[in-house]
């Protein structure tokens, strides 16, 4: 300790003094290090290797290590395992480290947490893996655990820290300070670790404000809490939506937020680093939805993988097959013009890049709430007319390369057209498609996407050949 | 005030317990009211319905307003217009914003601003526009404003707050709250309005440790800040990327950090709201790459709109003719059986489909540093083991519906066939192309899928013709 004291801030630690620029990344240099140390059994090297490690790193390298390289090292880790490590564990990977590791352990770290990263952790389990820790838990850990367990997934119950400071009206600066201090001798467990505001609440354990520390200590001692709080104050009922939760976070730009029950009494409160893995959650489930994705796989098994991507991928072939279904019905024109099949996934593929691109800015101007009612016949408008001039543009492009390639003219004006349309119709069905799921309640992020290639698919394809059919044969 | 103080949080303003469940949204219906009422010149109708809105709210509705009617609520909002709607603002409605207003009016907004909100408003205007304004600000505040903005675009230098509570190493706790109160009496414009950590440095303005509001709070007024400080500071360097501080932050759960110069000196603090704001422009950025955007769009003009959408079209343009290129190897073989035709789309749309799902997990692994070269050899052979059991189960599928479809078996053989080969491929391409791109230190975000859809399509239309034209025909 003395050592980090004086330690100068050019020194590794530094961060951002390291020359890589990833100051935080953990080596492959390490990871690789370690895997050998534990191929080679070499336990000490592994223990020297973790020793100056945090947490956070630490699960990086139990995600990071194959399975049976991640027994070994949690073998070899034995008790020293931190028990902070676990709520930071990918469910997948964390699904195996409780298997591997003994009840009583996992029990033991459970209670030195925090109640929210306690229920972060349990949460995550299957039901017997849950219920033979929580028999293993002491009754009071116990039932605090299972009270935040009890409130829906995904509301704000789930996401609040139940320690709060809280005073009563009639209290003064300097009571406030002494009460603080007084319960920081006895180390009393309902008193959270860190904490940025004090609620002042009302004999029903209503809240009437909040004092942030930098207020409360830049204030006199005499000084009335009452007369320094901000009465302006955050109130989330304890079955909000965590995604409303984030979203209100952020709207308002708030560090934390009092939590309370239907009686309006204060429950809990959410600091804003929980709601920070909230927006990393809903963020990695937006990129997943857009790549046909129900959630993140990198360290689920195989089948599981394979069952899991099954069904996007079964749902893109029916899609394939109406595209396939309208060039069907166009054999004979494609018979007597071979050209055509050379040319017809280009006006389908445009239409659906085009199409994706309207469609990407209209769900995430869904999700940030700013595409509403007001401004969706602007937004359909603006991307009809985007459509429209990139239309004119590749109908030209792609006009002369088809005359060029198969030197006709009639096949140029072809491709020409079906452009025009297609692009039109990417632009009004990559805006309308979204706005009308919304209305309809459903979700546009996870349905839009089938519905938008669909119809580029079948649109290109029919334009395409149809007017082919009409004007060339 | 009073009203608020004894307010029961069932009010509308308790936020979830409004039964709409969306409280912070703007409801549409004020929306058109306010519209309304700007169309009909009504102001005092426009000022009583922005009177209970907050900065945030005020934004989203000058974002949500057609350009006409945003000009016009300016002139009727006039000098009450709060300064703290300017940071809220969306670049592209700034810049309109900035331009409808006199130089004086956001001036004098800029001066009442932290120094890292000012830099947000004037880092995103035009160079002309950013000189007359800090030409209109008093000396002293346009010297700390250009400090600022001295430091590259997207460097913790420019998310830092220079506003620090620094204290030296002989102070206690209670000299240490004795000079807050002091400083808040004289009310110094060089401390923060809200913070959560002294730091405490060294002659030298090096920071040697940290100690949160709370730990202060609870420690009795003659300790030394030494004895509580926190030695193992994260200390950024003042260059450090912003993406990178936005991992330092949610790899430690940090609330705030220091920020360093070269020499080592404390320049100023970062806190989460600010990085919070940094991962939600990160996270819009990665959703419009993976639509084919260089930026959300949703407020940019027509014409900007369609010239930022036309360069990503164009590169697809020259993907889509590289697999008509490969079609036409075939025209011989299409012309003898049209049936291919019809079934060709199937599998280049498959192939791309199930890459696309490779590739979002791999992309967004590589991003969050979860994938690296210890276990990219074991997620890419995981893939291609993915890609041959959904390669069967699709070979099986498709396979029976082209034969039931043609009436014929040997077409059914063909599609199934092409099918596997192209899964395999796409599991392969999906996870290898990223990996690679990040080696040659190509953001894999940009450039993965445009080479990815290249290869499904060009293998899949290859495998798929190739096949039929050596088993068939």
């Amino acid at each position: 300790m003395v050592d980090q004291e004086t330690k100068t801030p050019t020194d590794a630690d530094a961060g951002a003094g390291d020359p890589s620029g990833h100051p935080t990344d953990l080596s492959d240099h390490l990871e690789e290090r370690l895997r050998d140390a534990l191929q080679e059994g070499a336990a000490d090297t592994v223990r020297a290797l973790v020793e100056p490690l945090n947490a956070a790193d630490v699960a990086d390298l139990l995600e990071h290590l194959a399975t049976d390289d991640r027994r070994a090292f949690l073998d070899v880790l034995g008790e020293d395992l931190d028990a902070d490590v676990l709520p930071e564990l990918d469910e997948e990977v964390l699904a195996d480290v409780v298997d591997h590791l003994e009840v009583e352990q996992i029990a033991a770290a459970v209670v030195e947490m925090d109640s929210d990263d306690a229920i972060t952790v349990l949460e995550d389990l299957d039901e017997a893996d849950k219920r033979e820790i929580l028999e293993a838990i002491p009754d009071a850990d116990r039932i605090a655990i299972e009270q935040g367990l009890a409130y829906p997934e995904n509301t704000a119950g789930r996401l609040m820290q139940r320690e709060v400071v809280t005073v009563p009206t009639y209290y003064t600066v300097g009571e406030t300070i002494d009460f603080l201090r007084q319960n920081a001798e006895r180390d009393v467990s309902y008193l959270p670790d860190q904490f940025y505001d004090i609620y002042v609440v009302d004999p029903q354990f209503r809240p009437l404000g909040a004092v942030s520390l930098s207020r409360l200590l830049r204030s006199k001692r005499p000084v009335r809490v009452t007369d320094i709080m901000d009465t302006n104050l955050k109130r989330i009922l304890v079955s909000t939506d965590r995604e409303e939760v984030a979203f209100i976070f952020r709207q308002r730009d708030l560090v934390s937020a009092s939590v309370i029950d239907q009686g309006g009494r204060l429950v809990g409160v959410i600091h804003i680093d929980d709601v920070v893995d909230v927006i990393e959650e809903e963020h990695e489930e937006d990129i997943m939805r857009m790549g046909g994705l129900a959630e993140a796989d990198l360290y689920s098994g195989f089948l599981k993988t394979t069952k899991a991507r099954f069904s996007w991928l079964l749902i893109n072939l029916g899609t394939a097959i109406a595209a396939s279904l309208v060039i069907g019905l166009f054999e004979g024109t494609i018979q007597q013009m071979v050209a055509l099949a050379v040319l017809m996934p280009i006006v389908a593929s445009m239409g659906g890049n085009a199409g994706t691109q309207t469609l990407t800015v209209a769900v995430r101007a869904l999700a940030t709430k700013e595409l509403t009612s007001t401004n969706a016949m602007r937004v359909i408008g603006k991307e009809i007319l985007v459509g429209t001039a990139n239309g004119a543009l590749f109908a030209v492009i792609a006009g002369v390369v088809a005359w060029l390639w198969f030197q006709s003219a009639g096949i140029g004006v072809v491709i020409a057209l079906a452009m025009v349309v297609n692009l039109v119709v990417a632009g009004l069905a990559g805006s309308a498609i979204p706005v009308v799921l919304d209305k309809l309640k459903i979700d546009p992020a996870v349905a839009s996407g089938v519905f938008l290639t669909t119809v580029t698919d079948v649109v290109g394809f029919f334009a395409f050949l149809g007017l082919a059919a009409w004007m060339l044969i």
